[in-house]
């Protein structure tokens, strides 16, 4: 899993490090991207610099950059890491390379919509653009840093719409990871956690370690520690029972994917707390951009959900814990009824009740 | 984790390779208890013989031998092994190690109230014997031999009485390991599995992972598959989605102890579970041999639960994968309400509903 390590850093410091950023542009050598390796956090920070789209694209599929808003904007990086070198051809020629990237940037997740909705945007502002490919390429890597500008932007905002969900002196679970690590910002839903400690509210998070691959454990346990936030990490299966025991008071996750009747795919384990809020009577909170709702899709049934190799379960490191003679199965994510979310906090404000025409009203 | 291996036996085989026994009794060298040490599987098949009392203990302890059934059975041999050397000392010095010996092992796990119900079970035929410690030890053993005997016929007997709430043709969801390697039998929640197997059912069965220890991983997928029955490992936090894709027609686990009014507590991550299945109607089963409840707790708040430590999250094998600053709570079980619980299968047959007063008829 490790692969290949181009940038060793320094191993991970204590709590209060800063993190270096997830992903940025680099200029040298006729551009690149950078990223963070997040499958090796908490114990190593190791940036990558993919020279290529194939390497855009495995960072992507390997989840070594992740979370629906960060991928969006290494898909629009990739487009321009892709075309680099066909700067000197024709436009028709330049375009349809760009267009065959795009497609392929795709094909590496296919459950955020947030990578789809990037590419296009970026696609769109290339054909918009008159005159030579060389034009074209500089109007692309504008057009992406404008998508990771807007993104951090949009997490602050989303931050600031939610932050007053968040009981002082109250208890706080999430999911996976939607902080700063799964954007260019503040994150989307632990940027209602950040804003709301900035607003000096102090509040205890649990977070799911989020089986199979830990990015509650590994990724938002770093990141809030590291902000001075006081952090727990339970089980997947512990949540039911803190949530029985008062210790929870409102439920926060993010979303790869939102459906035009407010169903949320996100990452697997997410509904079962959702129905586990409902049946304690907890807000179930998802906060997500707008560029994560996919009016195209009616509801949750129709989002396509990525189903993630086995060896993610059969492995432990380099142990071998299921028998050969069991299956697995591993979905990535699963989807979450709009009627059993309370809220959706987006960069506009709160979609409250989550209902198609509300949802309609958002995005018109 | 691994320790010592006394008895490396051969690497596991493949699926229809016979399990050694959960646990036995050796004759030589003045009686010692020989385990399976399941902190290896599925990937080695190791026995560990224990001659002493903490020797028995740390097994207990640290889950080489886990399982409410089993613990009993590893608890009434470990009173046995705890005094083999005392069988020459004045009966009430005899009387009074054992006593001791019993106070010890009730220390290695707080939740099965089967250990305790072992423990006393022995005690009690000891004070009954006349005569010399020789004679009282030898009547401890005999007692102990029983306790394990009982516990295969009652597995028997439970998986008789619920072998028809597995559906023909239906899919079973399961959690941590209720089986033969938790008893042994036949086990408990899998005793319904193997005689619904025997009778020619067919069924796809899922079972939960179960973090921190995969329990569900390791075990259930081992020793089902040998069995040649349909598994299918899934993440704790898949469980639900499964059940809201109609996948799964019938919830069933086991207990580590059951209150006076039907409030149960098994591994952490069972409550969520049967707060999805309500959610979802389908039924969710408990099997539970007699001696796993305990009148004397009236509900499950007062049952306490083992609060485990935090090493069992923050390392992933030699990998530590949560940050310094952040803490880990890390409860190995949970209560699930008996208003939640369709049936309770025991070796008397079936308690349906799940009510104080039908607790109280069977245990009358």
């Amino acid at each position: 899993m490790n692969g290949e390590s181009p940038f060793l850093v320094h191993p991970c410091g204590p709590p209060g490090t800063d993190l270096p950023p997830v992903l940025s542009w680099v200029d040298e050598e006729g551009g690149a991207l950078r990223l963070l390796d997040q499958t090796l956090l908490p114990g190593r920070l190791e940036l990558r610099t993919c020279r290529t789209v194939e390497q855009v694209w495995e960072a992507i599929r390997s989840l070594r950059v992740r979370g629906a808003p960060a991928i969006g904007v290494a898909a629009a990086y990739g487009l321009c890491v892709a075309t680099r070198d066909d700067r000197g051809r024709a436009r028709d020629e330049f375009l349809e390379a760009a267009r065959r990237a795009g497609e392929y940037l795709l094909t590496a997740r296919p459950t955020a919509v947030n990578l789809a909705w990037a590419v296009q945007r970026v696609l769109a502002r290339a054909a918009d653009v008159r005159g030579a490919a060389d034009g074209i390429w500089s109007a692309m890597l504008e057009e992406a840093r404008a998508i990771a500008r807007e993104d951090a932007e949009t997490c602050r905002r989303i931050g600031e719409a939610g932050a007053e969900l968040i009981p002082d002196g109250g208890g706080v679970l999430t999911h996976c990871n939607a902080g700063r690590l799964a954007t260019t910002g503040i994150g989307t839903a632990l940027a209602l956690l950040y804003v709301a400690h900035e607003r000096g509210r102090r509040f205890q998070v649990y977070v799911d370690e989020t089986r199979p691959l830990l990015q509650g454990a590994r990724l938002t346990a770093l990141e809030l520690s590291a902000a001075g936030i006081d952090v727990t990490v339970v089980c997947d299966g512990a949540a039911a029972a803190l949530m029985k025991s008062g210790q929870v008071h409102v439920v926060v996750v993010g979303a790869d994917r939102v459906a035009a009747n407010g169903d949320v795919a996100n990452k697997i384990g997410t509904y079962s707390l959702a129905v586990c809020a409902h049946h304690h009577n907890i807000p179930f909170c998802v906060a997500a951009p707008l560029s994560t709702f996919d009016p195209a899709v009616a509801a949750g049934e129709a989002i396509p959900i990525e189903r993630r190799g086995e060896e993610e379960l059969r492995w432990l490191a380099d142990r071998r814990v299921i028998a050969d003679g069991a299956r697995c199965y591993n979905p990535a994510f699963d989807v979450t009824p709009g009627r059993l979310i309370s809220a959706i906090v987006t960069e506009k404000g709160l979609v409250k009740p989550v209902t198609a025409r509300n949802i309609a009203r958002f995005l018109g």
